[in-house]
């Protein structure tokens, strides 16, 4: 059997801009735009028209621009939210609206003092209403997570049988164990009659640090679209990132799964959204750190020096991040020393190593790391004393 | 039936500790161990005594001040290594040796050259080594992750036989899916004859975004220990977080886990973890990054000031952190405008907020934030406009 492709769909410029501090003006929209697409992602969320007229001018402008993704736009379940949207979308090639509603009991009470059967009819007349614009229509059931399986079951049929072409599962509050939600998705796979006519995507948030599991459990179970951002910026502690899920998937082959994602473009795109939205990356993030190929003790240290792969399951250079390093410090050892010191012209045998480690550490225990010019400073130190002697 | 102990080992002073650029002097560890004990965490890895003279002084005095939780040194295994980390443990009052060699075809073949058989036999003698000097003796069973299941559980035992009271199996490269390491746990449990007398130990690294979920699979499984470290730091990608995987056992009471941290001092350790070791925290990361309490858009503040719970599933006090912020952007909604400027003494009927909101959104599409200064500005041209009509 073939492997199975994963659609990514990417929420940097919705759900990832609509952090404090990320908002990016229709410039700068567009440039992410088009890298993403350069990235293959394969469908872009480019904004929530109806929220300002700002945001509205930058999906239209995106929706002119773009050539392969689908570009998407968010609305609530509200006829005006839709018109918007849709005529935001109006120029793109492939337009989708994502509309919906929220279906857990508390968003229902809480937010709309609504029942679960007025809310199936909303989100049904939602639906039917963006199908009047464009075929591709994806259904958010929001809080999906907390919300009770056979109740949500019900309301995914009813939104299929109104025409949506994808129904959207978040975990809005980032609550699920990956057990969980795996466990949510296979219900609905098994339940609702007619889940052959749409796809069910993961969109999951990173509260508890899960994530990319909980997004990995989804697809597992059946889901074939994974709603994520870059760096995992989001509302709150973040989405799903992309290229956590993106490198899961490559590799995990036994997964059986694909996605059209081009990874040496991971590193060079998670700069540009840091960059452009000023939203740091810590340097322990997966695939996108400034250290997430760092070898430092001395154990890690000698043994990825006789091999790679004995402490690094990605090559570098396949997600476009520079080589692996090798950072002196007062927790590496013999085999780093010397793998530097060669670099930079000095052989040495075994013993003079011994002799000269004992050095290095004297100064290593001074400071941080030990850069470049003091290894030239203690080479040329050792090499003084042997000629001498 | 009672909820089980979940053990927790912090290894910041370790792992974390030799990452490019986080060196601490004995000072700042110390400073660190005494709050990690505060924090409540039950072993506190102070070091590796060999790898230099200030970081066998750096656990020497650690192994002198903390009074409660264990305090562990790392070492291979090798004899020279587990006599140092004994003397650098003298002092303590709960000493734990931490002793290990790789387990994995990949490590026995490329890193020491040697057979599987020849590995059991240094692993047995270092573990009985190691109890000449302490009781407490860990195990690690390095790259265990892709260690072959039975070959691993011939170690364990034999590890336990020789003395060993924890064993650690590390997923090294941070290669593992939750499911393969839950099993991996599962195997051993169900297939080392002795596996009742000791406990089994999660050391996650996070390569792929996945060692929180695999923690938790680990325990599920029956694993009694996590290993973690304060914001996720340590080698590459880093280890598992020790606030997240606090906050999964605390908010899954259905898991029957429980951990003694007292999750109040999780934020402000966080903090002071950030600041000594220079290493920032990404505003996105769960529990303890400055935007996991944040709601921006219109749609999250407007249920999140209807009910918390709507989108928030951990109170932000709980974990230390800051009242939950209501941040005005371009996507905020009339709900938090409304909120926010009754907040600074305005407030206004529905009607005044819909043609409020219009000027927000025009002054909100120029600038990343609405501050409240800019609020009193709104607020007072409108209330100007209402008197002069």
């Amino acid at each position: 059997m073939s492997d199975k492709k994963i659609f990514i769909f990417d929420t940097t410029l919705r759900d990832g801009e609509q952090v404090p501090g990320c908002k990016l003006n229709t410039r700068e929209k567009i440039e992410l735009a088009l890298q993403l697409e350069a990235l293959g992602v394969d469908i872009i969320e480019a904004g929530f028209p109806i929220s300002s007229p700002g945001d509205f001018q930058s999906v239209e402008e995106i929706a002119k621009i773009v050539k392969n993704a689908t570009v998407c736009g968010l609305s609530r379940a509200v006829q005006k939210d839709i018109e918007v949207a849709a005529a935001a979308l109006k120029p793109a090639r492939r337009p989708r609206i994502h509309t919906g509603i929220g279906t857990s009991d508390s968003h229902i009470k809480n937010k709309f003092n609504s029942t679960r059967e007025e809310i199936i009819e909303r989100a049904v007349q939602a639906v039917k209403w963006a199908k009047n614009f464009v075929d591709d229509v994806e259904f958010y059931a929001e809080d999906a997570g907390r919300t009770d399986n056979d109740y949500l079951a019900r309301v995914v049929e009813a939104v299929i049988r109104a025409g949506a072409t994808v129904v959207n599962i978040p975990d809005t509050t980032g609550y699920c164990l990956p057990d969980q939600y795996g466990e949510k998705i296979a219900f609905l796979m098994n339940h609702v009659p007619n889940i052959d006519k749409a796809i069910l995507s993961c969109h999951c948030h990173n509260d508890l640090g899960l994530a990319t599991a909980n997004s990995i459990a989804g697809i597992v179970s059946g889901a074939r679209q994974i709603e994520c951002t870059i760096n995992g910026l989001g509302e709150r502690a973040g989405n799903t990132s992309l290229e956590e899920v993106v490198m899961v998937i490559k590799q995990h082959k036994q997964l059986g799964f694909y996605t059209d994602i081009n990874a040496k473009e991971l590193n060079p795109m998670s700069r540009l959204v840091s960059d452009t939205m000023r939203m740091p990356v810590q340097p322990n993030k997966a695939i996108v750190g400034a250290n997430a190929f760092s070898h430092s003790s001395g154990i890690h240290q000698d043994g990825f020096l006789k091999d790679a792969s004995t402490y690094e399951i990605i090559n570098p250079e396949e997600v476009g991040a520079d080589g692996s390093k090798i950072v002196l410090t007062a927790r590496s050892g013999r085999s780093a020393l010397a793998f530097r010191l060669q670099k930079i012209g000095y052989s040495y045998n075994r013993n003079d190593i011994d002799t000269i480690y004992q050095t290095f550490l004297q100064v290593a225990d001074t400071k941080k790391e030990v850069m470049e010019e003091d290894l030239h400073t203690i080479a040329k130190a050792y090499n003084e004393t042997t000629v001498t002697a």
